[in-house]
This record gives structure tokens, C-alpha cells and sequence, in this order.
């Protein structure tokens, strides 16, 4: 069948992946190092300069390095205790609601993976006797509950690496927030330097441990496995899931977080007592900046990291009853972690071209630089891409198509891992259109404004609506070209190309609300507003980061959810999911309205947290003599505690909606129902996902567009206070549950959802569709 | 196969149906005349209470029979005067935007004939011999060459009878607005008669002339066709067709006439002039008035019968490939036909129970009447399907299954009715719920206006979003049930049941608009503030009415789109729609992506149209002097030419997106994306077609509950002015286009490409899919 092999051979490969996961965390701590150079301590005059301008130390602009506070008059001992003392604030907030959130992980954990353990190996009624394969024809494979137990390793593997991850991304996000604030004093250019370098840190960090994690597991499993591949990929599948189910403690969880805190920090602040943004009088403020880093960072970072770890599992599962997987050709079937490991070079070549071999001076060079990234990175990484499929794959090969076998060459594969990437680059641009304020959507939108703020709604409803239709061009092409050529292996790895610049993309997210945080550390601090303006800059950039990151991660999340469910579908043993069966079709309606029903709870669940916010600000409004006038503390504790809580008991809704469908569904009707759950709540999710996201992007951005009044046209507009403004407010205020909370949260519904069938597809496979055999 | 033959033979059959057709339109004009007894001309006192209360003459409260207007020294003669001038400008706006309208549709007409023609007679080369049966083996069929002519024909009849029921709909509403205002000087329960009456009009009308004609077309085209009712019934499916396609300029043009008139008339009108609604100093107010006939009674109606016309036909077409088919079984054949003819009677029955059977006397009876209309025409036509289904059918039958043919019981098409009728009164009520004031949703969302506009509008969103949970599951228990029992004949008489009580379920709908014109009339006619209170009060029922009407309609639109769906996959000759192919795939996602791209069209197109309205109001206010004071007279004509235009002009882009979509996709990419794209459109239109409706129409009745200040908790929120109220308007606004223009726009897209692709199905089988063909 199969006759040329790799080029690479099985021990260069062995080499290669952990090499490369391993040059990937060296260079995050690298990077760590250098933001740790800048220090959040007063230090003696003539010192400071040298110290403090550590990362770009004996450079050209050594001259200039002089401190606008200097200048300005103020006390810079005081300023730098007063940004040291708000980072702590921030700092412990963030850890207090991530161990508050990992007690509540934890149970769940431990909970599921009983579960998980329990389902699984019911299969064989806890037999330890090895069992026929089902690939395999002759062979013999290990017993389900082998498969039940390593599947519950892998899930508690995946869950606490992605829980680390976040923990150490969230830990130098608010290492670095005080940091750019205070580099911000020396220039734009360095504290842009400072939050990216800190971005790249979680970026590297977070794709280098999920690579080397899954290796490692890989190799180990293989110990007690041998030659039963099929299980042992099996098995490996709780990887993702357990990657993916923290995910909804971080993208749900954290999403409510953050949006409760603003929305209630506002509600009584800016509204009530007309205090501006971030000001430290407002007992919210520090839950509003944890909320950033929580929702921004460790949110994003725990969907990308269950994106990641899922496309990666549901790339081996298919491989693993293909030709590579029946030959036990090791290189080609790790092809997708050697598609990560190039990755991971080509992300680290890019990062240099932020802060090493360019350099940003001035405001309006830090988009550019940003959007430079995106696509430096794609570009090195489709050479990466060629790379690996020449040395890495044989020329033929065949990939199991449901069913059947596909014969399969080395050059198609390329094509679907670039036609990933790609794609993953045009959404990343068409979202930028749609929600930056340098363009006419969003332009237009502020324009609805002098109308009021119900035309301002509508304008945006519509422009989000809008801008779904090119990002589900560009994801139905890709999936078009890669499903044709390799099936839903070709799926997978088109998942795997968009998500192989993760580490840059990540780097590019996490910039954003570190620079957020530097702003308001820079408000609450009291500094020159000529700090503010720069850190408002940075801010701005990060915010159409922010927008395309989200645009990617739900493109991501499209791909990775139908590569889950061709896997699902592989592993329940079904070859068609025909439409025109009832039981398929009510699934794919039902599963249609899922998403529907899970943004009805996650926006419910804002609204109620945000209240409880309310109420807890205004009381210590009412009762904190002296607050108002600056001469008392608020409790910024509470406030935390409570975004904390309500956070946590909010997110049980719809978690349990996510996590008990594939469940109820797959035991009481069985794997065709489930197969049209899941194609349903994909194709009707996503377009709600990338709507919401982008109206919300939209909002704040048009409001941004009036504040900033940079054209003739926004100073007709504005200014702050106008009209038109106020409209523009009340539509940023709509958008933020929708972009923060519910538009992202649906990654999570679709890929959790998916990755759990495949989990339990055996299950099902074997006991599922009770209602439907005993009626 | 076949054993028993149906009770009922073919001569009654052929009795019934026509009987029942003449029975509804005679009760239509009945009605039409009792209407017409009141006057809309001034009377000599004495006369005037007999002839104007010649509804209810002789009636028990014939003593309480004076008018309010006397009671308070108003003129009576002048105000019945400036009522007929006003109805008079309402009837010329309508009439004249009709006929605008009807250009344009005859153009479009004309040209998608032609289309029809030339690409159905080209399947065989325009060949004139006889062909082979694709169905009855061994038999010969007409060639398509025929086919395509009386397609052809079966469209254009279609197209004038929805044209004509939607002409004669208008012209009675229009006929009876100023007549239920006269009335309701005299007492709610009068007024409450007439519009009710004139409702019942249009809804018997539309009822018995679809049927009528349907029939007529049958019995005329079997002249020709003979035996070969395989082809017979393929040419009549373009009844459905021509339908369906008039709906697109009554829904999708009327939707955005009626809007841009509101929003216009109030932007500039309550916001910017202060003048109250329906204030005939602004120019925009006969737009106004004449866009609630336009939208609600011709768009509705067009909808509607669009439904009613293809769901026979989606019948129809199955049924002649299935047994009653294939042994020329007429009666069985006629089942649908014989559903519809109960229907008209069952409802006729109904009616009498709000006109003669009860009097509403009270404010608070009006809801219950309208309400128990909906429960006694399910009650009553449960039983009738139970009586056709035992003497229409034979015990036993077989139904043609993609390319098998299943057995079925005659009980079991009865439940398969049954099921769509029930699920239609389930989404009544679930709608009511959440759209109406009197339950906690609506009373949730109007108490979110206590924090503003921006919480407003989420708790509307994520209210709309859980609206569409329980109407899911109740489309797909109907589905999975009639699905399972008798396949794509069970949908399809399942969409037939639940349009079976369309005669009451329009009377109810026209009712709203017409109570809402009263409203407008007797305000601009200046009559007592407790005339408007009475006709406020028809309104505020009509309200809640119009929500169940539009949840009935998206309910039967989806099942009939899913039995068209059917219909379009059997004659094109696919046997499975198969999830897992990535034809399939890609049209699953752009299909369900299309209702988003179609909204943002539609909402645009509002929003363009009701800005040239703002302009010329605007203009109308600087330019005509002493038109403030009321010493001038508006130019009312121009304000409704401009929305005419505007919203002919604003329908083509949507109307091409709807239009071409399944053409494009059927000839390049072929019938298995182009199923896909129908399932995906289907699945995802569905629910923002329900959460939209429902989002606005709660947003409405917030309002109305804010400004009725009913309980003590409406009190704490209002009163008018408040800046809860303030909020609660904003939300109204943005809810005015989502429910009355976008969201039941859906149903068209979903159903008229369903429709078409069954129209052109033969000629995608034969040349459909070039793209992947030739590449």
C-alpha cells in the first residue's frame, strides 16, 4: 500500500519535538529575564538609567532616556511605590481567583475524571483481558479499561498543564503591567518592548510545556502500550479533553469575571458618580484590572492552549487507523507535533522582528508592528510547513476516510496545513476591518450615533451579522480543500496550521491587557497624563489585536470542532450522518439552538454578577467615610472576592449545559442524534461567535473613534459628553458582555462538546441511543 | 401492496374540496358586508345608532348605545368627517404602493417565468416526445418540454392569487380601520367586532381562494398530464413557487416600508419635534399608517399563503411518487387539499365563537377572546383530521422514503397532523410568554431599564435568545415524530396542520393592524383621549397577538421548508445527505450563515430607507410654513412615495442574495452542497428568526408596560418621560426592524430557496455541478 517512507528518520524525530518544546521555553524565560531587568523599586538617580533601560541598554536612544516625571516635577520615589503597591493589588487578586477557581477545577477534575474512568471502562465490563483491535484486523489491542485508565491520565495531564500555563501566564502579566507603566516614563518604544516581551513569555511558554507535555505522554503511554497504537492515540485523546474543560473555567469562568467587574466598576463609577475610568477611588478598580488579565490572558490562553491540545489529539486519532498508524511509522505520525516544533522556530524568528531587529518609536508604529507579526510569522512558518511535509512524510500514504481508505500525497498535506494558516491570516485581516476604527464599518457606525444610540445598535447588530460572511468563506474554503484531499485528517491539520503560530499569537493577545493594566496603574498611580496618553496608545493597538485574536480563535475553534467530530465519528463507527434521517436532523436542529441557549445564560450570568458588583460598590460608596474625597481606602478585597464567587457560581449553568448534552444525548439517542448535535451547534456557533465578537469590537471601537476625535468627521461626532458620545457609550456597554463573555465562551460550547463525544465515543458506540432501543 | 382503498371516493372528494373553497369565501364576504353596515359618513341623529350598530342590532345594550363625543361636546359630524378623509389617505397610500409593487413584481414575474421555462425545457433539449418514468417503472411520462410549460403556468397562478388575497386584504383593512374607530365610540365590544370581523375577511379570503385555485389548477392541468401524475404534480409545485416569491416583496419590501415610515416618522417626529405619535401635523404619518397594512397585513398574508401554497404542493409532489401516486388513488392523493377544506370550516366554526357565540364587553376580555380563538380551532380541527384521515385514507399506504417506500397507517398520518397543529399552538403560547407584559420575562427586561438603555437591550437579547429553546424542541419533537412515521409526506402534512387553522390564526393577525390604524385615525382625527384608550386597548391585544402570529409563521415556515427540503432531495434523486463529505460540509456552513448576511442586508436596507424618510420629513417641517402650528397641511403623498420607492428599490439586494443563492450554487457546485446550504439555512435561520421577533417584541411591550404604569412595579419605572421610559424607547426602536422586518424576513429566505431548488431540481440533477464536474 504505502511504499517510499519519511525522510526523517524515528530517532532525528525523537530528537527534534522536545528540542524544539525546549528552545521554546528557554526562549520564554530568556525573554522573562529581560522584562525582569526593569525594576519596581525606587532606586538612586544614575543607577536608574542603566537598570531600568536594561533591555535596550547602550542603544542609540541611551540619550534620551530621561524620565517625564522629572521634567514634570512630580516625586518619582513615590510614583514608582504607589505603581509597586497597585501591581501586588492586582497581582494577589489574580491569584486569589485563581486558586478560588482551581479548588472548583479541581472537584470538577476529579469528578470527570471518575466519570470518564467509569464510562470507559463499563465497555468491556472492566475485563483487564486484551481485546481484538478494531482497526487492526488479527491484532490484539488492550483492554478498555487500559484505555479508561491512561484516558483519565491524559485528562487529568491536560488539564493541569493548561491550568499551569495560565497560572504562569497570568503571574508575568501582572509581573509586567507596573513594569510598562513605569518603562512608559522613558518612552513609547520601551514599554512596548516590556508588554511584549511579557506577551511572548506566555506565548512560548504555554506552546512549548503543551507540546512537550503531549510528547512526553506520548512516549510513556507507548511503554505500557508497545504496538497498540490505536489505543494508545485513544487514550491521548483526554489530553485535549482535559486542555478543553479548563478552558471553560477560563474563557466562561473569566469571561463573567471580567465583565462583571467592568460592567459594575462603570455602572456606579462612571454613571452614579461620575469618577473617570480606573480611578482609584472606585472600590472595583482592582478587580476591573484582575479582570483583564483573567478574562484577556488566562481566558484566551486556556481556549488557544484546549484549541491546540485538541486539534493535536484529533490529528493523531485519525492518524493513528491510517497508513502511518497501521505501519507504525513513528515520523509521519508525529507529523502534527512537528508541525507545532517548526512552529514554535518560526514564532521565535518573528518575535525578533518586534524587538530586535526593528525598533518602535513613534505612537503609530505600534499597530504596524504588530500586524507585521501576523504575517511574518505566517510566512515563515508556510516555508516551516513545506519543510516538514518533505522530510517528514512519505510521498504516498493512506489516511482512513470513514470507512474507507484515501490514497494521499505528502505536497496535499501541505496545502491543508498552509490553507489553515492562511485562512487563519485573512480572518485576522477581515476582522480587523470590521472592527478598527481606521476603516468605514466602524466609521459608519459611530456616524449612527448622531441618531442615538438606537441606530448606533442596529448599525452594529448589522455590522457584525455582516462580517461573518468572509471568515465563513475563508474557513469553508479551507475546510473544502483540506477535507478533500486528506479527510478529516486533512482537517486537523488545518486546525494544527492555524494554530502553529500560536506562540506568536498569543504573544500578541497577552500585550494587550498588560498594556491595559499599564493605563490604569498609570491613572491610579497618579501620572502625568502624558504617561497615560502613551500607554492609552499601546492600549489601542492591543484592542484590533484583541479583536483579530479572538477572530482567530473562533476560526480555530471551527476547524478543531469538525476535525473533533470526523474523530467522533471515525471512533463511534459511523460512515454517514445523513440529513435526511429524523434523527440526525433534529439533532442538527437542536444543536443549532445550543448556542443560542448557552449566550442566553452567559449574558443572564454577567447581568447578575455585574449587580452583585453594583450593589457591593455602592455600599462602600455609602458607607466609607471619606472615600469620595480621597482620604480613605476602598476595600478593593471585596470587590475581588466577589467578582471571584459570583464568577464561579455562574459558570455552572452553562457549564453543565456543555458538559451533560453529549452526555444525555449520546446515552439516550445515540451517536446519529449526537453527530447532528454537534454539526448543528459548529455551524449555527461560530457565526454567532465571530457576530458577537465583532459588533462588540465594533462598539468600543467607534466609541474610541469619538473620544480620540483624529478627524474632521470624529470631531463632528464629539467630544466626550456629546450626544452622539453618550449613544456610542451605551452601545460599548452592550458589546461587552457580547464580545468578552458570550461570543468567546462559544468556542468553548463547540469544541468542549465535541471533544467529549470522542472521549465517550466508545461509550456511546456501545450502550449509547438507550431511548431510541428499548421504545 | 396496497389492500383497503379510502372510505371516501373519488366524486365526494371531488365535491368536498371546491364546497368548502366557496363555503370560506361566501363566509368572507358575509363578514365583509356586516362590516360595511357601519357608516363612515355622517348620519342624521336617530339613524345613527341603529345603522351604525347594525353589528349588534337589537343587542342587549342597545340602551347604553351613545356616543362618547356627545358626551363631551365634541362635533360629531366634522370628526366622522375627518376620519373618512384620513381612512381615505391610508386606502390611496396603500393602493398606490401596491401598485408600485406589483410593476415590479410583474417585471420580476415576467423574467423568472421566462427562467422557469428555458431551464426546465431545456433538460431535454425543449424535445417534444414522451419520456420514461423516472418513478413508475415502464410507464411513459409528458416530456419536460411540458413540464416546464405548465410550471410555468402553476407560478404565474400562484404568484396573481397571492397578489389578488394580499390586494383584497389591504383593501378591507383599510376599508374597516375608521369604521372600528367610529365604533368604538360606542364600546370596546363594538369596535372589537369590526376589526375582528375585517381580520376574519382577509383570513377566509386567503384560506379559500389558495385552496380553490390549487384545485382548479389540478383538475385543469390532469386534462393534460392524464395518467402521468408524477409530472402533473412536479408543474404544480411552481404554484408554490409563485407564492412564495409574491411573499418576498410582501415580507421583505413591506417589512422595510412599514419600518422606515415608523422610524422616520419617529425620529424626526417624537424626537426631534416633540410631537406626539400619530400627530397629523407630520408628514410621515399616513406612511406610517399605511405601512401597518403594508407589513403586517399584505406581508404577513403573503407569507402565510406562501406556507399554506408550498407545503400542499411539498405534499403533493411526495405523495405522487408514493402510493397513492403510483395506483392513482385520487381521494388519498387529495389528502392535503381535504386537511385545508376542513380547515376553512373548522375555523368558520371558530369564528362564530368571538363574533355571535360570546360578547366582549370589557378591555380585559379582548386577550382571553383572542386566545380561546387559538384553543378552540386546535380543539375543533383535531377532531377534523381525525375525520379525514379516517375517511380520506386508506388503512394502510405506502410513502416513497429517498429511493425505498415505507408503509404507513392511516392513524399514523393523523398523528403526524395532529403533532404539527399542537406544536403550532405550544410556539403560540411560548411566545406569548415571553413577549407578553403580563409574565415575568418582559417585566425582567422593562425593570433592566432602571440601569439604562445598554442593560436593556442585553436582558432583551439574551430574553429573545431563551425564547427559541422551547419552540425548538417542539419544531423537532413535531419533526423527529412525523419524520419518523411517514418521512418527508409526515413533514410536510405536519407544516399542513399547523397552517390548517390559518383562516383564524390571519383573522387574529389583521386584526392588530387594524386596531393599531383606529388608534392612528381617531388620534388624527382629534376625538377624545377615551376613544384612543378603547382603540389602545384593541392595540395593546393586537400586540401580543402579532407575536403569536409571527411564531406561528417562523414554526410552519421551518417545517415546510424541511418538507421542501425533502421534496427538492427526492426529485433531484439524492438518496442521502451525508454530513461527512465536504460538499455537504462547506453548504451546512454557508447555509447557515446566509440568514446573517440576509439580516445585515435587511437591516441596512431599513435603515438607508428610513433616513430618506428623516431627510424629507425634516425638509416638509423647514419648508412649509404654519405647519408646527397646524394651520398647514403636510404633504402626506410625498412621504409615502418615497417609502414605496425606497423599499422596492432597498428589496433587490436581499431579495438577489435569496434568489440566486440556490441557482449558483445548484448549477456550479451541484445538489449536494446546494442540500446542504437549504439544511444549513434552515437550521440557523430558524433561530434568529424566532430570537429576533421575540427580542423586539418584548422590548415593545416593555415599553407599553413602563407607560401603562399597571402595577406598582410598572409605576416605580414610569411614568412616560422617566428615564426608564427613556431606555425602554430605545429598545423599542432597535426592536422595531429586528421584529418586524429582519426576523420574519428569514422565513422567506429559508422557504423560498427551499422552493426553488425543488422548482429546478430536474434541471440540477441533469446539469447541476459544473464546477466539480469540469475541474
Amino acid at each position: 500500500m504505502v511504499v517510499a517512507a519519511a525522510i526523517l528518520p524515528e530517532l532525528a524525530t525523537q530528537l527534534v519535538v522536545p528540542v524544539a518544546a525546549a528552545v521554546g521555553i528557554a526562549f520564554a524565560v530568556l525573554q522573562w529575564v529581560l522584562v525582569s531587568k526593569v525594576k519596581v523599586a525606587p532606586e538612586p538617580r544614575g543607577e536608574g538609567g542603566s537598570a531600568g533601560g536594561g533591555a535596550g541598554a547602550g542603544g542609540k536612544d541611551g540619550a534620551s532616556e530621561y524620565l517625564i516625571e522629572e521634567e514634570e516635577g512630580l516625586n518619582d520615589h513615590n510614583v514608582v511605590l504607589k505603581c509597586a503597591e497597585i501591581q501586588t493589588a492586582i497581582s494577589e487578586g489574580a491569584t486569589s481567583f485563581l486558586f478560588t477557581e482551581y479548588k472548583y477545577a479541581g472537584g470538577f477534575m476529579t469528578v470527570f475524571a471518575v466519570l470518564i474512568f467509569v464510562f470507559l471502562g463499563s465497555i468491556e465490563g472492566f475485563s483487564t483481558k486484551s481485546q481484538p483491535c478494531h482497526y487492526s484486523v488479527g491484532k490484539t489491542c488492550k483492554p478498555a479499561l487500559a484505555n479508561a485508565a491512561f484516558s483519565t491520565i491524559a485528562f487529568v495531564l491536560g488539564a493541569v498543564t493548561s491550568l499551569v500555563s495560565g497560572f504562569l501566564g497570568m503571574k508575568i502579566a501582572t509581573y509586567a503591567n507596573a513594569r510598562t507603566t513605569l518603562e512608559a516614563r522613558k518612552g513609547v518604544g520601551k514599554a512596548f518592548i516590556v508588554a511584549f516581551r511579557s506577551g511572548a513569555v506566555m506565548g512560548f511558554l504555554l506552546a512549548a510545556s503543551g507540546l512537550f507535555v503531549l510528547y512526553v505522554a506520548i512516549n510513556l503511554f507507548g511503554l505500557y502500550y508497545g504496538d497498540d497504537w490505536e489505543g494508545l492515540f485513544e487514550a491521548i485523546t483526554g489530553y485535549g479533553l482535559g486542555g478543553s474543560s479548563m478552558a471553560l473555567f477560563g474563557r466562561v469562568g473569566g469571561g463573567i469575571y471580567t465583565k462583571a467587574a467592568d460592567v459594575g466598576a462603570d455602572l456606579v463609577g462612571k454613571v452614579e458618580r461620575n469618577i473617570p475610568e480606573d480611578d482609584p477611588r472606585n472600590p472595583a478598580v482592582i478587580a476591573d484590572n484582575v479582570g483583564d488579565n483573567v478574562g484577556d490572558i488566562a481566558g484566551m490562553g486556556s481556549d488557544l492552549f484546549g484549541s491546540y491540545a485538541e486539534s493535536s489529539c484529533a490529528a493523531l486519532v485519525v492518524a493513528s487507523i491510517s497508513s502511518f498508524g497501521i505501519n507504525r511509522e513513528f515520523t509521519p505520525m508525529m507529523y502534527p507535533l512537528l508541525i507545532s516544533s517548526v512552529g514554535i522556530i518560526a514564532c521565535l524568528v518573528t518575535t525578533l522582528f518586534a524587538t530586535d531587529f526593528f525598533e518602535v518609536k513613534e505612537v503609530d508604529q505600534i499597530e504596524p508592528a504588530l500586524k507585521k507579526q501576523l504575517i511574518i510569522s505566517t510566512a515563515v512558518m508556510t516555508v516551516g510547513i513545506a519543510l516538514v511535509s518533505w522530510l517528514g512524510l512519505p510521498y504516498t500514504f493512506t489516511i482512513f476516510n470513514f470507512g474507507a481508505q484515501k490514497t494521499v500525497h505528502s505536497w496535499q498535506l501541505f496545502l491543508c496545513v498552509a490553507v489553515g494558516l492562511w485562512a487563519g491570516l485573512v480572518i485576522g485581516f477581515i476582522t480587523e476591518y470590521y472592527t478598527s476604527n481606521a476603516y468605514s464599518p466602524v466609521q459608519d457606525v459611530a456616524d449612527s450615533c448622531r441618531t442615538g444610540a438606537a441606530t448606533n445598535v442596529i448599525f452594529g447588530l448589522a455590522l457584525g451579522y455582516k462580517s461573518v460572511i468572509i471568515p465563513i468563506f475563508a474557513i469553508a474554503f479551507s475546510i473544502f480543500l483540506s477535507f478533500s484531499l486528506a479527510a478529516m485528517y486533512g482537517v486537523a491539520v488545518a486546525a494544527l496550521g492555524m494554530l502553529s503560530t500560536i506562540a506568536t499569537g498569543l504573544a500578541i493577545d497577552a500585550y494587550g491587557p498588560i498594556s491595559d493594566n499599564a493605563g490604569g496603574i498609570a491613572e491610579m498611580a497618579g501620572m502625568s497624563h502624558r504617561i497615560r496618553e502613551r500607554t492609552d496608545a499601546l492600549d489601542a493597538a492591543g484592542n484590533t489585536t484583541a479583536a483579530i485574536g479572538k477572530g482567530f480563535a473562533i476560526g480555530s475553534a471551527a476547524l478543531v470542532s469538525l476535525a473533533l467530530f470526523g474523530a467522533f465519528v471515525s471512533r463511534a463507527g459511523i460512515t454517514t450522518v445523513d440529513v435526511l434521517t429524523p434523527n440526525v436532523f433534529i439533532g442538527l436542529l437542536v444543536g443549532a439552538m445550543l448556542p443560542y441557549w448557552f449566550s442566553a445564560m452567559t449574558m443572564k450570568s454577567v447581568g447578575s454578577a455585574a449587580l452583585k458588583m453594583v450593589e457591593e460598590v455602592r455600599r462602600q460608596f455609602n458607607t466609607i467615610p471619606g472615600l469620595m474625597e480621597g482620604t480613605a481606602k476602598p476595600d478593593y478585597a471585596t470587590c475581588v472576592k466577589i467578582s471571584t464567587d459570583a464568577s464561579i457560581k455562574e459558570m455552572i449553568p452553562p457549564g453543565t449545559l456543555v458538559m451533560l448534552t453529549p452526555l444525555i444525548v449520546g446515552t439516550f439517542f445515540g451517536v446519529e442524534t449526537l453527530s447532528g448535535v454537534l454539526a448543528g451547534a459548529l455551524v449555527s456557533g461560530v457565526q454567532i461567535a465571530i457576530s458577537a465578537s465583532n459588533t462588540g469590537g465594533a462598539w468600543d471601537n467607534a466609541k474610541k473613534y469619538i473620544e480620540a476625535g483624529a478627524s474632521e468627521h470624529a470631531k463632528s461626532l464629539g467630544p466626550k459628553g456629546s450626544d452622539c458620545h453618550k449613544a456610542a457609550v451605551i452601545g460599548d456597554t452592550i458589546g461587552d458582555p457580547l464580545k468578552d463573555t458570550s461570543g468567546p465562551s462559544l468556542n468553548i460550547l463547540i469544541k468542549l462538546m465535541a471533544v467529549e463525544s470522542l472521549v465517550f465515543a466508545p461509550f456511546f458506540a456501545t450502550y449509547g441511543g438507550i431511548l431510541f432501543k428499548y421504545l
